[in-house]
């Protein structure tokens, strides 16, 4: 997508380097960096340098295929899939990606294997921008039957950022805003702040700013007056994790929203390649849930006289928790729009569309 | 209630001064100023020195009573009244502050009104501290019934700052807890962080430091998770302003907490006096709901090296929307907790229990 009217993607190869927009930089400073070692990658993948399940499963990709350029050995891509996993435990995309390439290349001899890791990931990324083109296509029929029928503005609720820097390219539920705004239907898009980290305020704002799409920062508390209000007509998040019951592990302070869209008959949508759904398992109880730093709460980055600062916001004494994730039950689901098209969050009908 | 040990309110006279402490500072600075001219109150108000619907109330009647002292005439009161009556929309206190003065004075020779207007202000600030006093009484009832059932510490989940700092003193919603934790019994208070003024983070929190309560700062998309976890065993928020239905208007992000307790079979209590409940509203759409600056959202106070400075935490260009408030409907209110007891959330319960 765009960056002051350029094309760009989240990641690419660039002269045997995997690339990266350093998006703990964004929306401040846009800063593009070499991932190198496998400790490079991994340092990207926590601390966030890389974000959003799609992302993260492809970025990992890479790093398991760069890492089998320096050693085929089975030992040492045990060792890489060990570290990688460890990384984030919630996106369920990070497993998926590196399960692809391991049961292609254990078979292979060890001087085939990195030809090949590296071919996969490459198709990797390549799909992962057709998925989330299909999924603005399918996400974008919806918006358009809102806009015929209401004749005004499309107002779009979402969570998080689960934009093009997600992904690849496009994005998951902003890719049918993306499609929408470019096929002139108006949409106004309220952005929730995210806390802790505030992904909405700085990435998806920035997104919808660079390809000039209204929209109108919020803390996450408003949602829930906006839909009684009847100001939001649609809501749609992205997922990091989605059961085989189409129960939807997202960003946390996603179940709030699925809530109050329920209470107030909005349609609550969950846009997702089909990498994000978890087909082992059944009990949501047992997805684990990251609990990250409490010093995200505490201290936030500052914009002061132009120069970047981290302050403390908080009064020292208080202890923070921070979990990073929730998970909304299907029955607040409306549908998820996936690129193999809007399905119903039941295992009947998830499992219908698996391999279309 | 303590502050360093010492016993403080937030409101007193002194000398023929009105002294309240600067909430706008707190917790990093303890500052208490002097309110003088009637724009020092409508400032006090507006800006949030003071704040909470019992404090808002009786700031404001004592503001009435000042610029009484100094003219005593009726044109001179209604101007009064209705500067004050704009500083903030949505805390019914206020209101009923001003006309329980107003219909004592309007009848009494200009020279008496000035002595009874502050004998009013003075009543109310001990009646405050009083029925505070009672809804902790009753709501310790509450936390002791759990406590006695689950035999290991209540977790209690609260949202802004329903506590000491938002009444004269002991508070609406945290005044059960602090008598709870006096009398031994254990609790831990999960601590709604409250974008956009960060109150939980900053106010709640610093309450409960300075008297001793275990607590935890959680940001508001936490609070789903945690009750999801069977981390809550009960919420107390406070109020603003309660319609006669038992509908409540409280800081925003209330309404969100309510639907997620409701959810999870979570008791959800609403902590108020009666000066609370706005007896003329039947349709809570009717409640006003103040929109304040969206600089609320995009600038916040932080702690660099033991220096406190303000900076922006948004990049530049998009748009912000700030409603103060929302309304949660009474069918996700567990009971109201008042001075005159535990009361369900419907009209021939509260109007019973009015005149006890």
């Amino acid at each position: 997508m765009k960056v002051n009217k350029k094309d760009f993607s989240t990641l690419w190869v660039e002269k045997n380097f995997v690339k990266i927009i350093d998006q703990t930089k964004l929306p401040f400073e846009f800063v593009v960096i070499n991932l190198k070692s496998l400790k490079d990658f991994c340092k990207a993948i926590k601390e966030m340098q890389v974000r959003g399940a799609p992302l993260i499963g492809i970025t990992a990709a890479f790093a398991l295929a760069m890492s089998i350029r320096r050693n085929a050995t089975l030992s040492h891509i045990k060792k890489c899939v060990n570290l990688l996993i460890k990384t984030r435990p919630t996106a369920i995309n990070l497993k998926w990606a590196l399960d692809q390439i391991l049961k292609k290349i254990i078979k292979l001899p060890e001087k085939k294997r990195a030809e090949i890791a590296l071919e996969l990931a490459n198709k990797m990324r390549e799909d992962d921008i057709l998925n989330c083109f299909k999924i603005g296509l399918n996400g974008y029929k919806i918006i358009e039957d809102l806009f015929k029928k209401k004749k005004k503005t499309v107002n779009i609720l979402t969570h998080c950022n689960a934009g093009w820097l997600a992904t690849i390219d496009w994005g998951t539920a902003l890719s049918p805003i993306f499609l929408a705004n470019r096929n002139g239907i108006p949409v106004h898009v309220w952005v929730d702040e995210t806390r802790p980290r505030n992904q909405g305020a700085l990435l998806t704002a920035w997104e919808l700013k660079n390809e000039n799409i209204s929209h109108t920062i919020i803390v996450d508390n408003a949602g829930g007056y906006l839909m009684q209000k009847k100001k939001v007509d649609i809501c749609i998040v992205g997922s990091d994790r989605t059961t085989v019951n189409g129960d939807v592990c997202n960003k946390i302070g996603t179940y709030l929203k699925a809530l109050s869209a329920f209470d107030n008959n909005i349609p609550f949508y969950v846009a997702l390649p089909f990498s994000t759904i978890d087909l082992d398992t059944i009990n949501s109880e047992r997805i684990p849930i990251e609990e990250r730093d409490g010093k995200e709460l505490s201290h936030l980055t500052f914009n002061k006289n132009s120069e970047l600062q981290t302050g403390e916001i908080y009064f020292k004494g208080s202890k923070t928790f921070n979990p990073a994730f929730d998970v909304t039950p299907s029955k607040f689901v409306t549908s998820l729009i996936t690129e193999n098209g809007i399905i119903k969050p039941c295992r009947s009908e998830i499992r219908k569309h698996l391999n279309k």
